[in-house]
């Protein structure tokens, strides 16, 4: 009944103030339309409902300072057109680093001046349409009746055409690590229980059917649909909730932090959407707000990206052309870099990153290092770091991580501890000017470690300080980190302030031509086309859970749909030797086979690839660590051959400035055949192919080392039969002859 | 019946394990004891109660990390006395500035080690025994079982033994600045309504008898009892909350900043003690708790200090004495300042901090300030600054204070502005290289002006450079300010996190050699015995009330009871054209006599004083600004001749380096005769006397500029005859001869 009701009001209202905006090729369309003075959307892909008509708007909270110019009335309804402004925008651009060696970023744009007039506010609702998906966003002019407000929350819903596959975390404040779910939209409730795992160091999930971007889909009739944002600067991180059957109201954290403060414990006052439609719900400070805004101001993009093909969901650029072009005038200093490091033998376990067990708890103020006993597994040590060194010097490696090189890791996270690190004193056995002199002595540098352990005021008072040190010794790159919960207290990971705290950090590296790459931060949004210097996040699931339990093998052919389209992943893949035991106690095992893991540096793109595991163990493999050796970090183009989400990808991409080609492709738990037509290559032209293919009776459970090496001379039109094991996939350098 | 019955047990639990610590002269008396395993204490004064007994303790949260080392225990009871210690200390030590040459701290000490039984945890609680009080804290040793803890509420208790009079501010998380209330302690209750000034910026109230330290009170019996708290480093601000017969449980702010730590909301479990007790409330953060804590650390000092002579109170260094010795090692850099300055003239209304009335809300990054039209009202310009450097060239004063130099101003306090000030761009008219070079060639130097708006992160971001421009200039003071609602949001004024901040900005500035005068920070705590660069702070109904209304003549007979105890005030007193009306367009008028605003000179004890007044105010009163011409703000020797709170005080200190002395005296709103001994004086040497004093006729509120100047020659032993008139005082110059 509901259903048929808003149906009729939305064709009248449709039919009234309507207004559509198709994409340049026509396949995505977009209507505005103002349904009783309240703005709403509807979006369509070859005449395919994708977002069914939906509404916008943002619940203000009632400052105490209202009086002084605060506004709370909402800005949900009482609108009316005031303008509209249509246009067109094409443009190519560079990225410093990519996938490709041009961009394109073309559009049509629909600008929807809204005036409520009750208050005389005025705020405008962009649309940008491409062949891809849409994006949209809320902008707030600077004027008399607008200049601060707090947002309650954000109202941004996408009613879903039918109840479709989803792929979907847990909504979180404060983690992304969980394991991807497939589900129905209308099992996600059921589902909830089961897929957060509580044993996460910061699980905060706020509705059981919340859940994070991007949000990847499958309809039933075959479009691929995937939700997230674009350019997060100075807001919260954007979470969905889904309205289903049983939603009785939306989550409305509650706040405390002030007591001077009221929020509204009320549940919001607007009707609830139908059913299957998700809504926005903002990541929420201290006191449960969402945001403290400024006019002129504008929210994040709101993205959905379409198709019905799913090759077409990886080689998006939607999110990017999102972003603002960079602002980083000389970006000579950026560059893709692929490094080894002392990390995973203290993931594993068999190191530690402390150097002494002697004190229960310390105060860095208080300890004489030196008088400390050592713990004797410090893996951060001279003797260690300068064969790492060595090991990459020698295998074509730029850079060398260490974590565990600084004092103050005897206890850190979750202690409350807001003096954690300091970030420029070494342990006693890390000789930070011999180690720097002695790798750029064989052409290499080492790759900072900045664990904040979260406490961002500590991180901040002392980041000047730990990038001169980076400057003094050379390094050009961190790797930051953001473990446990967040101080402040009451804080969360995703926030509108821990969202200024990474950009702030980007920027100050910036300044230092530092290179960032931010572990537990916020999920990317683009920002990487603006700050270049981003080069990596983690900011997912990674491989470090391999030793944790591990990971399912379709986990990598998911994260290229979803975590992947705000930006590169420092995953980590490499490790060669999956079995654990073999070399330490920990008894799990890597959910791919050794091919799997090559693949990796194929699929899974970023300009920043390690190779994770140990130089011993790459001893024990070295054939096969050719393709590690040899594969590109930085590409001139990338051809998306085959996708489906959380079944299979394969990729192939031609590296930066040459004409060689890399091919990778990845499955699932249950294997499959390929046949690989080699019609990327250049006509005429013959290639050196290397194939790295998982062994007839290779399975990433009992038999995951079990691969064979073939080299023959291809051309352009061949085609390749390849057999991916379960949880395996092929790896295959093509070098132009 | 409850108290007979605590009075028994008390004296049986006293017999079993009672310890007793008398000061040096015996006046004082302390005795511990565990009464069925609470700590509990009692103080006497010459025999008669201070402190009845009463229980010591803190109330811990759970904390989500609990099974991680977090103890959730109270240690409230369940305790057995370990171990006792008593030594005895005797030192004369120097201050880089104050009333005195040397400050003796002699005292007493009782250490007792209590061991809670059943979590095998150990604390300590020390007692120092003055003979004008004492000072009581908790220390927390490193160990196995107390690493880490998070403080829900300290419960320690100050049980009075009557129903005092007691000169009170209203407890407050945000704010200081209201007017004192002088009642007995069971008329609190029905008094807090009007005693809270809803019209402050930042009201955060926690209970209808939560009250202030440092608290004065005086018994019926004739001792006169302050309650403050010493050293307070990393911990929240105390405040007191009074049981009175109407309490039904003690105030608990329930944190909400965090949905996945759970705060207990049920009232305390521990039983309420008897009325007219006093117990400990502190400041919480964001999410309601008090304090996050790791072992080895300690609670500030509570303080009690007893006389039954008033001017005791304020000649008393027990606070100071309970800070830690200096910790800079060139104090060369650290001088005390007279100054003047650009600031009373925008307090009162007639011109203003801001630039520009152009915008409705300013962004610093997209303002270009050449563009932007002047209002004509703004004071920083060159050419004020100019005449005020003149000015204190020509009047012995050291220093000029300009607020309003730098950009964004024009929308700053209580908008959550993060990026609200960047300390270092001056507006257009302010040419800051060409004011210094101006100041420093007449031997004057600016002082430097950094208003943080509360928005702390923003302030530590610019901190570094906000410092370093102040040495390029040749800056080597700043007055710091925090108006306005704390960012992050939720924080509190007082918070242990603010707390740090505070001291970090000292700490900061000392690097740079920097002194430090903070406003609207924490009431001090004798942390400028540890940190001389912090030369004042204001933490109080300062002058500038005047200008909003006024505050009662006996304000500042009451400041120095309570405020003052904790270190100086930058009271901004010099007030000589106590009629705003007469050259501006406010209305209002200073609550005192001219004389009276001369006296405040050496009453309200500062190593900076201000000629808060303008320039041509002083022209017209130049023979009664030569007091402020001459008067010293260092001493070698301070001798308190007459004090009553909220009375009367006076007080005559000897100058720093010289034989001169300078008398002040100052009087509430009654007026009174004074017979002044010169007994101070050094026997067979003669003195110029001029005496600044109210005339026959003159009153603060109808006659405040009547006044007369007398010069003779006097000698010790004279008596001189003085009248205060209404809300007036008397201030004199004795030079020796």
């Amino acid at each position: 009944m509901r259903k048929i009701a808003l149906f009729i009001v939305t064709l009248l209202s449709v039919t009234a103030m309507a207004q559509t905006v198709k994409s340049p090729n026509g396949n995505v369309s977009l209507t505005f339309a103002l349904d009783n003075g309240i703005p709403t959307y509807q979006l369509s892909y070859k005449g395919k409902d994708v977002v069914r008509p939906s509404r916008l708007g943002l619940e203000l909270a009632k400052d105490k300072h209202a009086n002084k110019g605060y506004n709370e009335t909402d800005l949900m309804d009482g609108f009316s057109v005031a303008n509209t402004q249509t246009s067109t925008f094409d443009e190519t651009w560079k990225p410093v680093w990519g996938e490709t060696a041009t961009i394109r970023n073309h559009y049509n744009e629909l600008a929807v001046d809204l005036l409520q007039d009750a208050t005389k506010r005025h705020i405008t609702i962009r649309f940008r349409v491409y062949d891809d998906g849409m994006g949209l966003r809320y902008e707030f002019p600077q004027q008399q009746e607008l200049n601060y407000f707090l947002i309650k929350d954000e109202h941004t819903e996408f009613a879903m055409a039918g109840d479709h596959i989803a792929w979907w975390l847990p909504g979180d404040y404060d983690t992304q690590e969980q394991e991807t779910q497939q589900t129905r939209l209308s099992e996600i409730r059921e589902r909830m229980g089961q897929a957060v795992n509580w044993g996460n160091s910061s699980v905060a999930v706020f509705s059981e059917t919340g859940v994070q971007t991007s949000l990847q889909m499958k309809s039933d009739d075959g479009l691929y649909i995937n939700i997230h944002e674009a350019a997060c600067v100075d807001y919260a991180t954007m979470h969905l909730e889904l309205v289903d059957a049983q939603t009785k109201h939306l989550s409305q954290k509650l706040g405390g932090g002030s007591n001077d403060y009221t929020p509204n414990p009320k549940p919001s006052p607007y009707p609830l959407p139908a059913p299957l439609t998700f809504v926005s719900h903002l990541t929420p400070d201290a006191t449960g707000l969402k945001g403290a805004m400024q006019t002129p101001c504008q929210t994040p993009w709101r993205t959905v990206i379409v198709s019905d093909d799913a090759r077409d969901m990886l080689s998006s650029n939607l999110i990017l052309n999102l972003n603002e072009p960079c602002k980083i005038e000389d970006t000579s200093w950026i560059h893709p870099v692929k490094y080894c490091g002392v990390w995973w033998e203290m993931i594993v376990g068999k190191s530690s990153w402390n150097y002494t067990n002697d004190l229960p708890s310390i105060k860095l103020d208080l300890i004489d290092w030196s008088k400390m006993t050592p713990n004797g597994r410090h893996a951060a040590n001279n003797e260690k770091v300068k064969r790492y060194i060595d090991f990459a010097a020698a295998n074509n490696l730029d850079e060398v991580l260490v974590e565990g090189w600084n004092v103050g890791w005897e206890d850190w996270a979750n202690m409350w501890k807001r003096d954690v690190f300091d970030f420029v004193t070494p342990y006693p056995d890390f000789d930070i000017k011999m180690l720097n002199d002695y790798a750029h002595s064989k052409g290499v540098k080492l790759l900072m470690h900045h664990e904040t352990s979260s406490s961002t005021q500590n991180y901040e008072r002392h980041m000047e300080a730990a990038y001169n040190l980076m400057n003094k010794y050379g390094y050009d790159a961190v790797k930051s980190g953001y473990v446990g919960d967040i101080i402040p207290r009451g804080d969360h990971h995703y926030s509108q302030s821990m969202n200024n705290h990474y950009l702030y950090c980007i920027q100050e590296a910036a300044k230092h031509h530092v290179m960032v790459n931010a572990h537990e931060a916020v999920r990317p949004t683009g920002l990487c086309r603006t700050w270049p210097n981003l080069v990596g996040n983690e900011s997912a699931r990674g491989t470090e859970y391999e030793a944790f339990g591990g990971s399912r093998p379709d986990h990598t052919v998911i994260l290229p749909f979803t975590r992947l389209q705000g930006g590169p992943m420092d995953y980590t893949p490499g490790i060669l030797e999956t079995q654990l035991s073999t070399w330490s106690d920990n008894p799990n095992y890597v959910h791919t086979t050794l091919v799997g893991q090559l693949a990796l540096y194929v699929t899974m793109y970023s300009p920043l690839q390690m190779a994770a595991d140990l130089p011993e163990n790459y001893a024990k493999f070295d054939d096969a660590f050719q393709f590690i050796r040899d594969v590109a970090v930085d590409w001139d183009d990338s051809k998306y051959l085959e996708a489906e989400p959380a079944d299979y990808i394969t990729v192939a991409r031609k590296a930066k400035g040459t004409d060689n080609w890399f091919v990778g492709g990845k499955c699932d738990e249950n294997g499959r055949k390929v046949n690989l037509r080699l019609d990327f290559l250049d006509k005429g032209r013959k290639y050196e192919c290397t194939i790295y293919a998982d062994a007839k009776d290779a399975h990433y459970k009992d038999n995951p080392k079990a691969y064979t090496i073939t080299h023959k001379t291809v051309k352009k039109g061949d085609v390749l039969k390849l057999t991916e094991a379960p949880g395996g996939g092929f790896a295959i350098s093509l070098i132009a002859k």
